[in-house]
């Protein structure tokens, strides 16, 4: 069996074994099964229980070996002494893919967890299965309406993003941060690993994003090979944590992984053609980027800015990205010159807040002048517009022109920073939507705007550099 | 006059001339008598027209010479070919105080513009009057419910800070960066500057935080002098942008302002403490920092972490702003293993799932407990609490316990980090303002608080340096 045969039945599994479906935390109750419905899953459920007849509305059986039809997928929750005899009872059932949700293995302090973990993989090998886990919060995958996670998915959006994580807080898709799509979390990862997701997600053809988030990595040299393959076909993004000394040992504890040196993962990412971010912020606005924009071909930058303070902001942002502001061409220059007072000097960032005030024609035609003399300009691989729009009526005419321009220069990345404004205040997701399906993309901050488009340029670089060896 | 006698008038004017209150961009009008008459302006406005005979409802004077009272503050805003001769009635009527609105001085690219500026200048020198500009938005003071802005203010809260800018940007509040307060912009700077404003704020017992925006700076020393004898009294956050030559050239081109080498600038801000910052967002996290909690008295951090894949990535932002992760006491030490399964770790970043999972007690009273801990320990100067709260019932008691730990340590800041949930899709700035003033600041991503807990650290050191000396 091939990676992705063998890993998809933690995707899209037909029938689920769960054992120790419900988890009370006082005041709250984590019940598997009934996130399982909730979420919509079409499968067959089979809860184990030793006692009750039903959970949730649906039949249980008092252990796997009773459950009457075949078992793609178990999901083990129960304490940690337990597991080694349920994965034996999951295996001699004949069951391939097994989740094991418990902590308390090689996260552990003691010797017994780092053991426990041992027989358990041990057993799993006997019997031909794969395991996920320990200290999982296992799979989900929206495009099947499927998630074992505990913690319950707010929304199942169709999102193109395969998401290959060391903590479950990442496929609980975060109202700040929505990347599912699908998502696995390697827990302690004593089986299934990064690498083997890597070459899944590079085969599904549901995910156009990779995003990983990874503590540490037993197998660099592989790692190597395989992202760089996957990252020629889709974008691949990182968040590698753990680089400092201290992180390097609370990523021990907590999943029992190592972590090589910072700059050597540097070096490592660059050079495979991964993405590589720093921080929560920058994976929200790369993942942004990556999903919606064209790639940036080239490292030269237009900035249009209806304030010069906000756009010279802009210039520092860029120097700490690697981009360049664009040189204008002279056919350009004489397009802004004609729209601006007489007395002001024409540069890039193109602060157009005279030209606004003085041209006599509406706001929204001139940046709108601005916006295609910029984007046909071929010195110009990408425009970042400062515009406020602070009433509705400004708001809606200067949405329809950024929209219409995405559509003229489709090849040109367009994002905007509307860094006030009524649009913000009164709708901000419905509008953040509609210019992303456009093919835009709105930041919160200039910086993280410019950030993101230098990951494109990077990126591209590196899908050249590659199609040439 | 000393300074603040003489900048008085900028802020809280009893009367005002305005000539050239309205400015038409086609389908927008900007009005600047309308603006002031919105925001509940009390004082005598003396629109000035050749023609109307009222604006607004308001009585309008044929020139500055026929207005029957005393003027405190004129506001220009007509084309600059205009101003030396307005500016001239001005200084003839006996007003001390002229804004200059109007664009094309130093800021434009032709021997007029800085020709224009020299005779403005030396009109009101001769004149004995002080000048803001040209090209600037003005002042904003929302203790007065005043502003000369022609931009719209969205609204006029009394935050007690005090913004200096060099583009008006800044002074019209942001739904995402609310600064004023009161606000100025320098705009070319001709006359009145950034330090005398520093000053003049440093003074103003409304005033508890000054942010200032700056592009380049003429008196450097000066400069040093004032803003460390400020920052003794009250904290000064700096958005100095301009650090790439491109950024200077395009700043010479925006004000007509010289900027300095950035790393010099960064040993400068250093020295005299105030706290720079270098992005929008940074600024926006800083600022929350500053006006909220109580200052960090050392560099020892605590993290309490729901998820220990979050709690890493914290150690990271640690080391890169220069914090450290407290060692813990052993009596916080014992209290932690004791709400913890008998096989966990005990450690700062403290990951208190487990704990959550199998203490049997509410989850808000294992965060509550862990947060006292912390907070007892005088190893632990500020607390960092990445806790999600995803449903309502979740929400409000770990709320009511975050508020009454703040209430209770009221000496260490105690930030918050809710990755995710139902707070922030239902009603994040409700929750935010009144967290806010508990003294608790929520962020919105982790490495921003971090780097907010780093500015308060580094602060209070610069303050017990000084007091010392």
């Amino acid at each position: 069996m091939n990676i992705v045969e063998q890993l998809k039945p933690f995707f899209e599994p037909k029938s689920i074994a769960l054992i120790g479906v419900r988890m009370h935390v006082m005041e709250l109750e984590f019940n598997i099964l009934k996130f399982l419905l909730e979420c919509g899953y079409k499968g067959a459920l089979y809860p184990i229980h030793r006692r009750d007849s039903e959970i949730s509305g649906v039949k249980t059986y008092p252990s796997v070996k009773e459950i009457p039809g075949e078992v793609d997928l178990a999901v083990i929750a129960t304490p940690r002494s337990t597991v080694p005899s349920i994965v034996r009872e999951c295996t001699e059932k004949g069951i391939k893919s097994i989740i094991i949700e418990s902590q308390g293995f090689a996260d552990a302090n003691d010797e017994e967890g780092q053991k426990l973990q041992n027989v358990v993989l041990r057993i799993a090998e006997e019997g031909g299965a794969r395991i996920l886990g320990p200290n999982t919060l296992g799979t989900a995958n929206a495009f099947s309406n499927f998630s074992v996670s505990f913690a319950k998915q707010l929304d199942m959006q169709r999102i193109p993003i395969g998401v290959i994580c060391q903590t479950g807080m990442f496929i609980s898709n975060s109202s700040q941060l929505k990347l599912l799509g699908k998502g696995i979390d390697l827990g302690n990862a004593c089986d299934i690993d990064c690498i083997e997701c890597l070459e899944y997600f590079g085969q599904d053809p549901d995910i156009k994003l990779i995003v990983l988030h990874i503590e540490g990595m037993k197998e660099g040299r592989r790692f190597l090979e395989v992202s760089s393959r996957v990252a020629k076909k889709k974008p691949v993004l990182a968040l590698k944590t753990g680089g400092s000394e201290r992180a390097a040992k609370a990523a021990l504890s907590h999943t029992g992984s190592l972590v090589g040196r910072d700059d050597v993962w540097d070096a490592a990412f660059k050079q495979c053609g991964v993405t590589r971010v720093s921080s929560f912020g920058e994976l929200s606005d790369m993942t942004k980027a990556f999903l919606h924009l064209p790639l940036m071909k080239g490292r030269e930058l237009g900035v249009i800015s209806m304030s010069g303070g906000l756009g010279i902001m802009s210039l520092d942002a860029c120097e700490r990205c690697g981009l360049e502001m664009a040189k204008l061409s002279p056919e350009t220059e004489r397009k802004l010159i004609e729209m601006s007072p007489p007395w002001m000097g024409i540069g890039n960032p193109v602060d157009l807040w005279p030209a606004i005030l003085t041209s006599r024609r509406p706001l929204t035609e001139v940046i709108e002048a601005a916006l295609y003399s910029l984007l046909s300009d071929q010195n110009v691989n990408a425009v970042l517009l400062i515009a406020a729009a602070y009433f509705e009526r400004l708001s809606t005419p200067l949405t329809k022109v950024v929209l219409e321009a995405a559509n003229t220069f489709k090849d040109k990345p367009i994002v905007w920073w509307p860094y006030e404004g009524w649009m913000y205040q009164v709708y901000p997701s419905e509008l953040e939507e509609k210019v992303e399906k456009a093919g835009v993309a709105i930041f919160p901050t200039p910086e993280g705007a410019i950030r993101a488009l230098a990951g494109l340029a990077n990126y591209s670089e590196f899908r050249n550099r590659r199609s040439y060896l």
